[in-house]
């Protein structure tokens, strides 16, 4: 994989999930994502609509891209299997990701909230296999 | 509309366009748009693939939230037509954005590089008229 997306995909940036609604229309929603063992890894409470999307149809593009000029962009492409993310290990991703993208202050709290006292139960893991990814360094989209 | 999400829509944050590839696949893009009258303008340079693809399907939407917690975020799903934006509309759409996003500074600079002597040609213009338009109060998407 080109370093420069590899770089952009282990930065604290909210990655943009692109998926097709059950009408079919594509839909896109901002997540938390972890890149490991090149695939994205989404984790998302159980029974969500974005779930439920990709249980019925798993392809799915990803987006990452710099908010401030000059604009880089990684763009994942591939199949979202959902599997069940069973609670131990959600709460590993999600305290993982929460102290990468708050910070630890911000992440204490939210996960206190989150964990609903130490017992989030199972959650859904969004498992994105890129079949391409693509790095651009972009200048606006004009 | 919801009061918050036109403030959310007023605000120089790059927006996040999903739409269908020419294979079905979803994809999604960053873009500078402004938000008028009720509609989603994005200028596009012309010929682009994004411009083929919402061509052949209108079908498409726009993700815009905020970078940092607390994230709030509205999605405007709805149909895209691809026009023609002569050159003289094209520079003052691009123009006005160039600024709100990137400042007056940087934004000359990149005038200068993208308006090839002043003379930019047309460009496309992909006029998103929104279904629906919500906003969300997100927690992190865990």
């Amino acid at each position: 994989m080109d370093l420069r997306a590899l770089d952009l995909l282990s930065r604290p940036i909210v990655g943009q999930l692109s998926y097709l609604g059950l009408d079919g229309h594509p839909r896109v929603v901002p997540v938390w994502f972890e890149h490991r063992d090149g695939q994205v890894l989404v984790p998302s409470a159980p029974g969500t609509y974005k779930g439920r999307c990709l249980r019925a149809d798993g392809r799915a593009s990803l987006a990452v891209s710099t908010e401030r000029w000059p604009y880089h962009l990684v763009t994942v492409r591939g199949e979202v299997a959902v599997e069940v993310l069973p609670e131990a290990a959600r709460i590993e991703l999600v305290g993982g990701l929460a102290r990468r993208y708050l910070g630890e202050q911000i992440a204490a709290r939210y996960l206190e909230t989150w964990s609903q006292g130490g017992h989030p139960g199972d959650g859904d893991l969004l498992r994105l296999r890129p079949s391409s990814v693509r790095f651009v360094d972009i200048s606006g989209g004009s």
